[in-house]
């Protein structure tokens, strides 16, 4: 097996056997944690699925055969698992490692799927206790607008980037575990530091979508809410798809990724100030020279 | 035949029958007049066909088999056609009524495709003569970030939305026979007024084509454009899709609405303005409530 590490480097573990897990716990059971468990299951990764949420998830989860069974707590869900996975809402994230702490397994692998990373490792070490050394701070690149059990699907994570961001107290047989398990569910493995990754989807990630919302929230407040609704071509539905994404999760992802994110809300100031006192200034070469700047890296994207 | 007027309220005309011409000159021969020739061609609605470009675009149109012949200049081309189609880049348009108007047949229609209304009625009113009254402003919502001729297509209108800017000197027979040219080539017509149209499409087509341009300028200009390539999924792919758009073209539209797309620039900064304080401040239910509001609106798009 191998994994792409900081700026693209390679880096070489030693093959590890597809792996198998007597019991997985999926402590939130949404799209994520759902295709989680739907994976789990069709490819065989786990002999025995226990599903915990809060609200009426899990139980979805259970009826859609998702999960083998739900468990009423947290700490019940993860007492013998030997695969934790964690898939809940960032602010819950913290409570949720203080909670399953006593009781998970010496041989438990610990992983995580949200969207920030810096957060979750450090609430891991303030909630883990001895286990810490036992999780691995985990972003699979994968959701889409819809979500719930019932969106859930066994190949989301195929073809999809899984990002892996070690820590100083993970042992290196734990991450190749980890890679073991997001190669197995589908996805190519990467790894990076936690800095590196809260930069980078603040980027390409967390502040687009606070961009999408406010091209949404900017229409939808004016006067032409209606008959912009009535004429939106295909451009504009493009370039506002994500601003119909759960309002609560992209609240939490933007806080918890705050630093982050308002340097690149700076940046990106910076460049429509730009645009906007050459359009207001009429220099037409200028504004032509940023907008190629700006295509030529989007064509590159192919 | 029926179209929709401002506010959606629908205008009753007299049903016509299918428009017929003799001869259609079509002055640009890039994607949308290179589209509209292939239409008229292919749903018989002009006998012969004549494309003018100042580039290689009217011999490649020709080689294609989209027009019958190229004319050497703009006066040429128009030179006894009933049917006078204006695509070329809104720059040339005023140069161009000047250039016709000699030689515009006394039954000619004229139309042209230009993103905005209000400056295109202004140079025609300059540059036309006798002929403005025949002259009918139009905007078929068509498109993409493929151009040139090799990318027009005979079903490129089929189901897009044409709108029609009446002005005070048309007759509204004139009006009548530009809605049926549309609607035979397959668009559905809708009419309103200049003022109203570049409004309307400041909001929800150019501006949002200068945000996806600062986006994507942003992310290029920025540390991590490489690793951005690397690592943009569906959301910011869709998001800046149409930061690939010819840097030049939309240089020109949005210099031409400037008015309309600086006040649509303020509205969008207000939202970010607020977005941006919220998220400084840590107020999550205040960052919610904006973001609920923006993908209500979104949603509601399907």
């Amino acid at each position: 097996m191998s994994a792409s590490g900081p700026a693209g480097v390679s880096v070489s573990r030693p093959p590890l056997a597809a792996p198998a897990f007597r019991r997985a716990a999926i402590l939130g059971t949404g799209l994520i944690g759902g295709s989680v468990a739907a994976t789990l299951r069709a490819r065989r990764i786990a002999a025995r699925i226990v599903g915990y949420s809060p609200g009426a998830d899990a139980a979805e989860a259970l009826a859609l055969g998702l999960v083998d069974e739900t468990a009423a707590s947290p700490v019940d869900a993860v007492d013998g698992a030997d695969l934790v996975v964690l898939a809940a809402p960032i602010p819950v994230i913290p409570a949720l490692f203080v909670a399953i702490a006593p009781r998970i397994a010496p041989d438990a692998l610990i992983v995580d799927c949200a969207s920030t990373k810096r957060s979750v490792i450090e609430a891991a070490k303030n909630g883990l206790g001895a286990a810490m050394s036992r999780f691995v701070a985990s972003h699979p690149i994968a959701g889409g607008e819809r979500h719930g059990p019932s969106a859930s699907r066994s190949d989301l994570f195929q073809g999809c980037a899984a990002i892996l961001c070690a820590h100083p107290g993970n042992e290196s047989q734990t991450v190749g575990r980890a890679a073991a398990l997001w190669t197995a569910l589908g996805a190519r493995v990467v790894e990076m530091g936690a800095d590196e990754h809260d930069e980078l989807f603040a980027e390409v990630s967390h502040w687009p979508h606070a961009v999408a919302f406010a091209l949404c929230g900017a229409i939808a407040s004016g006067a032409r809410a209606g008959p912009a609704s009535r004429f939106a071509g295909a451009g504009l539905r493009d370039t506002t798809r994500i601003g119909a994404s759960s309002a609560a999760l992209w609240a939490d992802i933007l806080l918890d990724n705050r630093d982050a994110v308002m340097r690149c809300a700076g940046e990106f100031r910076a460049e429509l100030d730009a645009i906007e006192s050459a359009l207001a200034a009429g220099e037409r070469e200028a504004l032509i020279d940023r907008f190629e700047k700006a295509s030529r890296w989007r064509r590159s994207l192919g």
